[in-house]
């Protein structure tokens, strides 16, 4: 199996990852911050450890302001409805994610307003266009830094420099670019930085992080057990507590830390570079397939490693199921959870099919990549 | 290290849970429910295995009115916060845990009522006075099987009987009896059912599920990528979609159908007989030790294997440390998120040392828990 759909999951994951969660699971995995005894310590400091090891990552003073969610969904649900109330205006782009448009289309019932910035056919986005959009009620620039689509790298750096000017905040989601490119949340200016754990990070499903700069108080969105002020009816105002109800999912961020381990340990450059060059190198050999049509800035210094193509005007679908059957190459087609996108690239009926880039991924996994989508093409052609 | 700490986490799992998350992890675990190929289904597959073991334990006809969550809060806040509108009421106990009581509280804000109804001081409750609580806006019965505290069983078939009666819903917290304790959704008129995967179901922690009877739509607590109808900005209206947004913790649901699995094996009679005749035991031992205090029942038929006590006037959380420090004996001192029953049960200051047996612990784990706390006791009085 050739497994190109490390946009939707990172597979495999390091060694060390199995192998901190079988530890855990096995040797102490009892309940953190609850109870008192040996077991319940160890659990404690383990999630201590990942948050301590995501600060480093992404240039976060206090590991407070961590909070541990379900997945990005969990966090960018917390991070909208947690800041919005009605009467404010939120600004997001075209290429966004179910996961950020469909929260910000359900706060519009409650009567926060939005703009969604529309982005050109390669989902590139001019941050003016984000300024422009600003109104004395925007109370958040809320934007994806890479598309899920198409790959396309946002200006995060300028949008952050402008909402630190307009005072306004920002939320980003770095579901594709956590663990592959540098995030540094105070030189960008991100207030409110979500991730999901099993993708860049390396680290398994059940996991998403939410960073909250200091000084920011989000509604919480779940009341229940801290294991703090069991005292108290209300919830705790601490952090992480506030945001971090009932037993955490101990063995995934142990799993999370050990993936952020490997990360810090090879170096966020490395990893980056091996995937551009695969992009690179990707995009190089697709263009000599005839009549195949290539998606996104079509640069992999403009786009993460995420390709989205299709051939001619064959359903996105069945080359997909091809590409598994017959080929081995697990790849995903559709429309990724993120219509306005396909919309904003033209792809809204047939749907693309995405091949996504991992750091264990080899020139050996696109060259049959390469050579199966060659020979459907060719098969389709007689 | 004896592990008596099992109403937070059980330790340890069937082995079949930890050789099935790492089987997960290392061969198949791609984003189930978006991608088409072979990774992606198996993935689905392990997942809907889960909800299918858990409707042969609960009795449920349609795996797809399960949903997972993050733990039993997220459950109990989804249960709570979908359901009860402004001008409802909602009865409930005062032998609460913090994930059903602190939602209930913030609920007040909204205009939701609701009625706490008085256990006695063994945490036991007159299901008479559920009835004389009903209101004409009363929509929901929401209250535990068990205690967390004190283990004290409540009458849930009777309460069924009544909420069916008075056409109100009835929202059960099965934190402390999944898995272990006999539950039929259908014959005890159970409308939500809520529990962690971590506790008897002897699954992960990052783990929870909410049994959603067919008919009761609840308001979505999150929206985001859902794998289906793509192509819309608002939630999809099908479950388990409805309610599971963002990718699943595929692994811990896997860990979670291995420990259903173990117990639909084992049989759940042979677990909780177990469980009663160790408490039993336990609680004929501990009447031995000179000026101890026992809460709750004191009787295996009428309480989970949930036992609170205290040396005196001691502190719980000293004679916690020193059976965790001296004989390597993990419990948990203090209110165990429930302060409400401890002061039902007169130990809002004290709090209570809590033993929780599991299936795992043997006669003599009890012995070694009841050698050490006389030998403490005589310590103190020297």
């Amino acid at each position: 199996m050739i497994y190109l759909d490390n946009a939707a999951t990172t597979y495999p994951k390091p060694e060390a990852v199995y192998q901190a969660m079988d530890q855990c699971m096995r040797e102490y995995n009892a309940n953190p911050g609850r109870s008192g005894h040996k077991m319940a310590l160890v659990s404690g400091r383990s999630i201590y450890n990942t948050r301590d090891l995501l600060c480093r990552l992404f240039h976060i003073d206090n590991p407070m302001q961590i909070i541990f969610t379900h997945n990005a969904t969990d966090s960018l649900n917390l991070a909208l409805k947690g800041l919005l109330k009605p009467g404010d205006h939120v600004v997001t782009t075209s290429m966004e994610h179910n996961s950020m448009m469909r929260p910000i289309m359900a706060l519009e019932e409650l009567g926060i307003e939005n703009t969604v910035v529309q982005c050109d056919t390669t989902g590139s986005l001019n941050p003016k266009q984000i300024e422009a959009a600003l109104r004395p009620n925007t109370k958040l620039i809320a934007m994806t830094h890479a598309s899920n689509v198409v790959g396309t790298l946002m200006p995060i750096a300028e949008v952050g420099a402008i909402a630190k000017q307009s005072n306004v905040l920002l939320l980003v989601d770095a579901a594709q670019t956590a663990g592959i490119y540098p995030i540094d949340v105070q030189r960008m200016n991100i207030d409110l930085l979500a991730a999901p754990g099993h993708k860049g990070l390396m680290g398994p499903q059940g996991t998403g992080i939410l960073y909250i700069r200091e000084g920011i108080t989000l509604k919480h969105m779940k009341e229940g057990g801290t294991g703090s002020k069991s005292e108290f009816l209300t919830q705790p105002e601490i952090l992480p507590d506030r945001y971090e109800s009932g037993t955490p999912n101990t063995p995934g961020i142990v799993g999370l830390g050990a993936g952020v381990a490997y990360i810090l340990e090879e170096g966020i450059e490395k990893i980056r570079t091996h995937e551009e060059e695969l992009t690179k190198y990707f995009l190089k050999e697709l263009e000599k397939i005839e009549g195949i049509r290539i998606y996104g800035p079509k640069d992999h210094r403009k786009q993460a490693a995420v390709i989205s193509i299709n051939l001619g005007e064959e359903d996105s679908s069945e080359v997909s199921y091809v590409l598994d059957q017959v080929f081995d190459i697990a790849v995903r087609s559709g429309l990724h959870c993120a219509p306005m996108a396909h919309k904003t690239i033209g792809t809204f009926e047939q749907g693309t099919i995405r091949f996504s880039i991992g750091y264990f991924n080899t020139r050996e996994d696109i060259d049959k990549a390469v050579d199966a989508l060659t020979r459907i093409k060719e098969e389709l052609e007689v």
